[in-house]
């Protein structure tokens, strides 16, 4: 079984609710969770590179993604990622020409809120990861789509080929 | 977008529970919401074959499966099954040569009663369904085999390539 | 704050899907996962009496469920029972007249499947528990009956004032 | 069976995921679902007064909750507010001495993301809310305190009685 590395990095996926203080807030992730529930039978390693919302991402977040990706052993990789900003991390990794097959995917709702869409996605993205070949691709809604030709559409949060 | 057909048969997927006799039955099929909820924009068409546990499964139930994946026009297919004898589904597919991508999913845990694991497979086999070549495949657990060379072990409930 | 002490006898409320044999089982009670979800602050003691099936309860069951509610230390009591036989229990615990406030209650989905009414009817039986006088009650869908003055509507499922 | 009133006023009950634009708001009340869902038997009129996060309750807003408490026909009363000013709004009601009985309830997770406390909460104000003389309450964590002579921890998030 080809070995898979998931990277994580923040987004909608481990958002939570901080009961004490009633907002959204980030703390562990929830990806070994998930695959437990899903039964998961894949070969599958989980780091987290870092818990932000990807508004928040900076071009250093984005240079310590590409050379994680680089680095690992891994030549199959799945990054759960925050929806807003995903397409700009997308082209990034498409620019740097790493000769591995990336899938970005990342949740509308948050999984701890019972996200459908998360385990739905995280499903998606870990069997295009497997069989796709080397390149960058964002995982939403079923649908795969060239990292370096995607985009969110912020009107109705649907991914979509960009022109 | 090439459009994929979802055929259900019933198994754990759509087990519900009774709450007047205190027992599992089948009343619809919950892939419509399920797609909902994971926000699916596939071109996705659902037809509902029968609704039965795949251990009540007859030669003529099989024979309708493969003749429902001849009959329809498109060429990529998922189909919801019981776990119990999908291998077997998957074998009388693999027989008819029909020249389509079908790939066979399942749950171990009723959708109803909260499946994490119908949700991820379900994003699985949608998702190998459009990448992969013609052919008859099983996608459980992240895992996708061959539906000639796949067989569930009985003990532990995992499905793992047949000798 | 008066103690409470919780009786679990099985039913519904702690009913499991037995994923590798596809049906309904017992496992252990989820009566301390419930609390904890609730954030409960009452001081609880659960032990579980049995687990069983309600339509299985045997008079010598039920003689254990008076005889553990008469030696407990506590004066207020809630009993987690299967639906289908609640009314018999509460009868025989009536007929005991113990000088405590006993309450039965139970739920028609199993927590495990997201049950909801498990946990409003748990809510329920722990407060009538606190404030009604001694006597033995049934709490169900928010309602509160005399325990020797109640029956379940097998048709409907629905609990009502027996003639 | 005597009616009861649930007013609605906002609260962590009722917040939910804005997926567009990754934050908590408030749309309708979830307490028909949750009632429906606990498949409560109990004669319960919902009204919603407003749609506030307690800690942006006004004193024209708590006037209102006091006057729809003493104008509506009904002598029991729930009423679903945020955890943060409940304790206020109590001792408000308090002071109007209106001859009924209130029991104010709320939740520590909302409600659309799987709130089990929510439920419980739920469950147990309406049962208490039947049974209490007329007074003012607060109905938290399985607990029920005096109006007049509770306070939330803020820390801990926890209602106790005030000194």
């Amino acid at each position: 079984m080809t070995p898979i590395r998931v990277f994580v990095t923040g987004g909608t996926f481990d958002k939570e609710y901080d009961e004490i203080h009633g907002r959204l807030f980030f703390k562990d992730t929830h990806l070994h969770e998930m695959l437990r529930l899903a039964r998961c039978r894949l070969s599958v390693d989980v780091s987290t590179l870092m818990m932000v919302d990807s508004l928040d991402m900076t071009d250093a977040d984005r240079a310590r993604i590409v050379e994680s990706c680089r680095a690992c052993a891994e030549t199959r990789i799945v990054i759960t990622h925050g929806t807003d900003t995903m397409s700009e991390t997308a082209r990034a990794l498409a620019g740097a020409r790493l000769g591995k097959s990336i899938v970005l995917t990342g949740a509308m709702i948050p999984y701890a809120f019972g996200s459908s869409d998360g385990l739905f996605n995280l499903g998606s993205a870990l069997s295009f990861a497997q069989v796709l070949p080397p390149g960058v691709y964002v995982a939403m809604n079923g649908r795969v789509f060239a990292g370096s030709r995607v985009r969110k559409d912020r009107t109705t949060g649907v991914f979509e080929e960009a022109p």
